[in-house]
Order: structure tokens, then C-alpha cells, then sequence
């Protein structure tokens, strides 16, 4: 009876244990957050490779002949910034979307994949940021331009263009903070020391 | 004596489980990590400080003139993408410098405090790494300029001032994977499920 009771006794210690070392946060707090990194990159990254104007603009090749309107157009991949920006936010969608349907799929299962997952998704914060931040940078340049360069303002031509880019980079960034969120959320449940 | 055995016993049982729900990470690794994502930050923080050049360039005022030597000057203050990037690297250097010390003084109390530094260092991740992007695209039309918004490169006349500045972005970059490696350790020790 006494070597049951201790063994009993064991084991509800080592459950206890088991339960707080391998702690499970919310799950559907994860799910819906991966959920909307997912959403929010598929339509960031939608919003920009759509993205496509034309404007005929003058432009005067000689001086003593009038401007020849010449219709030029805006779009993504001419600017290697926001082909990188596009390049990150395909990249995260399509990883967000796999994650997710292995989160519906082994919720909890394979503590191994789910440290790679966790490591993946520091990986796209990481993706996502520098993506914004290059967009934003080509955005600024083309809604202010540099004097000091001698680099002219797009934006005043191609207003929708940049609007529509502006509008894709704020997207992301709210994907990028649900990416830094599924990260934070297991850290700031689990309380680790440094 | 059975009654000082379980109890003994049971004592084992509570600091083996104390152990492990509490856990610590290897703190000499986290200090280093945190020492280099400083002292990485402020290298890159100085190099772009400090970066200027001058050059005299010849400049057609009118065509029947010959052109007129100007010097003009490259510094950091002169793009909004590189003052970004200064003041990024500058305010995680900072915070990392102040976790620093709170890591030596502190190890281990304080668990608030940490989770709030876990946050926080995961806010550097992503200021960083939107730095790092925004200075990148720059650096990339300094290079090779953009032909369809007619933007010149500059570097064939400041290559020095892009070279100095790719070296801090490549400097900060690593601080930046610095940061991102102390984000992951706990979570890498602790596997947590998602």
C-alpha cells in the first residue's frame, strides 16, 4: 500500500511537472493570430502586385520642339525594394499558411516542429521588418524625393501608384506585429529568466 | 526517520520540478550575446556617424559656359532612410547597454523585468531589421540608380561614403542576428508547444 501510495504520489508530481514544463498556451489565441499574419501578407502582398498605373507624361527631348507625351507606367518590379518587399510577404503567406495547417492538423504534437516553427516565425519577423522598412524607405523617396542627390519626387505623377503601396506596406506591418506577437506570446507566458 | 525519508524525498521531487519550470538559460551566453548585439550596434551607429566625404564635381550650369567645379558633401543627415537606420542602431545599442548592466546586477531576480527586456528585445529585432532594410534600399539606388523614376547613381562619385555605409549595415545586420539569437535561446530551451 505505501509503495502505491509513493508511486502514486510520484506520478502526480511528475504530471504536475510535465504539465508546467511543457506549458501549452492559449492554442486558439495562436491559431487566429498565425490566421491573421496569414491573411494580412497574402493581402499585402495582393495589394502590391497589382498595383500598376499609367500616366502619359511630357516630356521634351528638344528644346525648340514641343514635349512628346510619352505614356509611361508604374509598377512593382521595377523597383528592387519592393520586388524584395513582394519577395517577403509571398514568403511569410505561404509559411504562415503551411503553419497554420499543421497547427489545425498536429495541434500539439511534435514539440520538434514546433520549435522550428518558433524559430521560422523569428525568422519572419526578421523578413518582414527589413522588407517594411525598404518600401518605406522607396516610399518616402518617391513621395518627397532628395535634393541632395538630385532625385525627383514620383509621387505628385503617379499619386494611386504610391497610395496603393503606402496602403500594402501599412498591411504588412500589422501582419509583421501578429508574426511578433506569436512569438512573444510563449515567452512572456513561460516568464524566462535572462 | 519514514516520516524525514518522504519528506526528504519529496524535497528532491520539488526543487528537481522547481528547477525545471524555472528555467535558466545559460546566463555567460546570454550576456555575451547581449555584449556583442551592443557593442555591434554601436560600431554600426559610429560608422554611419561619422561617414562623410567630400567631392568636387563638375556641374553644366550653361551650355556655353564650361562647367563650374562645386564640392559637394555626403553625410548620413542628408537621406531620412540613413538617419532611420542611425537612430535605430543608436537606441538598440542603448537599451542593449541598459540590459546589460540590469543582467549583471540583477541575474536571475526580477522575472517582471525580464519578460518586459524579452519584449523589448524582440521590439529591437524589428526596429533593427526595418533599419537595416530601409538603409539597404538606399544603398542599392546609390549603386545602380533607378532608370525608370530617372535616379541617378551616386556611389560612382561618393564610393567611398557607400562603401563605409554598407560596412555598417553588414555590422548592423549581425548585431541585428544578435538580438534575434537572445530572442530564440529561451524559447529553443523551453519548447513550447504552439
Amino acid at each position: 500500500m505505501e509503495g502505491e501510495h509513493t508511486k502514486g504520489n510520484s506520478d502526480g508530481v511528475e504530471n504536475k511537472e510535465r504539465k508546467e514544463v511543457v506549458p501549452k498556451p492559449v492554442r486558439p489565441c495562436h491559431l487566429l493570430l498565425r490566421f491573421l499574419a496569414f491573411a494580412l501578407t497574402l493581402a499585402a502582398a495582393i495589394v502590391i502586385a497589382v498595383n500598376k498605373q499609367t500616366k502619359v507624361v511630357p516630356i521634351q527631348l528638344v528644346d525648340s520642339l514641343p514635349p512628346l507625351n510619352v505614356p509611361l507606367t508604374a509598377k512593382w518590379h521595377q523597383m528592387s525594394a519592393i520586388l524584395y518587399f513582394l519577395v517577403t510577404n509571398a514568403t511569410a503567406c505561404t509559411y504562415a499558411g503551411i503553419s497554420l495547417l499543421l497547427g489545425l492538423v498536429k495541434r500539439g504534437k511534435c514539440k520538434g516542429l514546433w520549435t522550428l516553427i518558433t524559430v521560422l516565425d523569428a525568422f519572419m519577423v526578421a523578413l518582414l521588418f527589413s522588407g517594411n522598412g525598404a518600401a518605406a524607405a522607396v516610399g518616402v523617396l518617391g513621395y518627397k524625393g532628395n535634393s541632395h542627390v538630385n532625385w525627383n519626387k514620383v509621387c505628385n505623377v503617379f499619386g494611386r501608384f504610391c497610395d496603393q503601396m503606402a496602403a500594402s506596406i501599412a498591411i504588412s506591418l500589422i501582419g509583421s506585429l501578429a508574426f511578433l506577437l506569436l512569438l512573444l506570446l510563449p515567452v512572456l507566458k513561460l516568464h524566462p529568466t535572462v
